[in-house]
């Protein structure tokens, strides 16, 4: 998180502080519990949904403690859904550390996530936030819920158009990073343009976001692809490129040959993607979403703030991320 | 549900509107989901909590459509709950029909618990709830999680005692049922003296109601164990029957049986209790708490009252539970 954070010390400061409440949120105890929770919590990453809460609220005025809880509960609800994804993608690591559904079995898993879900809420129970955030802030979560439900409803499906794909990122990712930077916003009483704005930009990046974590597990000159995409296709989640591969698929030869990896008959996941147009075509919609982000950017008030450049600056961040 | 409370036509009637709204509050455009969300709801139960919380609004004095709204949450934390448990426990079925994570796969479950947790806050949010009673939910709720990681951490000990049995059994049964007796009263404005009672009531009851679910799964004069049992013994989960007989176990015959059953050596699960001494204990220990719950109802006011009869009848079906 360090070197993500450095150049903007305001904000480095605040999450240092986002991640002591958090911390302090999670207490229990539970000696053995506590020895699981601690490094779900230190383990922060790099804390993109707190520091959009407080990029938010930069556009309005908001009490510090407030803003801080406020931050802290968003970044508890996504540091939740992470617990559950982990036990639905049976991953071992998670930010190079073993998760928690790897060390104590996917029962504790259940608990850990619904732990933090609740400590999260009662964390916002604490302060008088505003009723309509709170409902905005809970509905997010819910379509977090769902838009996990809707991916694995379409998994095997060699019909999930690009719209399809779209509606499932943005319950699964686009939402709460929407929510992220409008909610910090409208607490802060920032004028309902601005919150709007905010929303849009936090949705389009959200997108690109994902994108990005599709496209790069595409490497090299072979198009082949990397391992979290390969545990992907078994499960038979399809990613981006591989939708836009299908779409180009007239032979059918790559529907057979997942057909055959979801039979266990074909154990060769190397090389996926047909043609590179697929691929170039993924990156033609990650940039459309680049774009959108910035023009929103560029339409938010406070010309020249440190704000409008941290936003810009993160979108650049995320075309140039290679990792 | 019907033959349970077709004597109190009163509280059918309400739970019938409680069902309803539960029924909306769970509403999605995902028509699959909608297929795996249905009998969920609809496998309904007798609704012991949502009832409780019905009966405890009638000490005091609260707005018909506030009270649904709060009896629903509670119903819907419960289930959300059981959706998750089940996960834990890899049941096939719940009450008689097949669990979500044995259709769908815990995947599905898990999004599917969280997606009913997160609606039940969304209904709570929707009404003018008393903040302190909203932060004593969640903190119930909260406690439920706690539970259900402490008896996860006490998996095969042969060392726990009576205390830590109560632990976790307050924390996974009885804090909810204390929870549902005294929410309804305290947003029904009652006095505290009466909402302490009540929840004092509500955990008794939730404690006795756990530990005869242990012992009904201890059945004839051969003090086998039912297929209930079995399941937890391999998981190491030892219920109050198991304990006091690891107590009274002097030859260490039962605890190396168990290490047996733990190391996958020993197959035969049926008969486990040394002697019936170990399941006389228990009952009486259920005796206690069966007393301590009728002596509380008794300090009640409103004497006569229907809903006095209506608490002393549920501890007295408690007792003759056979199934």
């Amino acid at each position: 998180m360090q070197s993500f954070w450095n150049e903007y010390p305001n904000i480095e400061t605040k999450l240092n502080q986002v991640n002591d409440k958090i911390q302090n949120s999670v207490q229990t105890r539970n000696v053995e519990f506590k020895k699981v929770i601690d490094p779900v919590i230190e383990n922060r990453g790099k804390m993109l949904r707190a520091a959009f809460v407080l990029i938010g609220a930069r556009f309005g005025d908001i009490e510090e403690e407030k803003l801080i809880a406020l931050s802290s509960s968003v970044e508890m609800f996504h540091l939740a859904t992470l617990v559950h994804d982990d036990i639905v993608d049976e991953s071992k690591l998670r930010r190079g550390i073993e998760t928690v559904q790897s060390k104590m079995g996917k029962d504790y898993a259940v608990y850990t996530g619904d732990f933090i879900l609740m400590r999260s809420m009662m964390l916002l129970s604490e302060y008088d936030l505003n009723k309509s955030n709170i409902k905005m802030l809970l509905k997010s979560v819910d379509r977090v819920c769902q838009g996990e439900i809707l991916q694995y409803t379409f998994r095997y499906s060699k019909e999930a158009t690009l719209m399809d794909y779209i509606k499932i990122v943005s319950g699964k990712t686009a939402t709460l990073f929407a929510l992220s930077l409008s909610i910090g916003a409208l607490e802060a009483k920032c004028d309902s343009k601005t919150c709007h704005l905010l929303e849009k930009i936090g949705y389009n990046i959200g997108v690109a976001f994902q994108i990005k974590d599709d496209l790069l597990d595409f490497t090299g000159d072979e198009i082949s692809v990397g391992k979290n995409t390969q545990a992907d296709i078994i499960k038979g989640y399809y990613t981006l490129p591989i939708i836009m591969s299908l779409k180009s698929d007239s032979n059918g030869i790559l529907k057979k040959k997942l057909d055959k990896i979801a039979d266990g008959i074909d154990k060769d996941l190397d090389v996926f993607i047909n043609d590179k147009k697929a691929l170039d075509k993924t990156i033609e919609i990650f940039d459309r979403y680049v774009k959108k982000s910035i023009n929103l950017i560029n339409k938010l008030p406070k010309e020249n703030s440190s704000e409008k450049q941290i936003l810009l600056d993160i979108v650049e961040k995320l075309v140039k991320r290679t990792y």
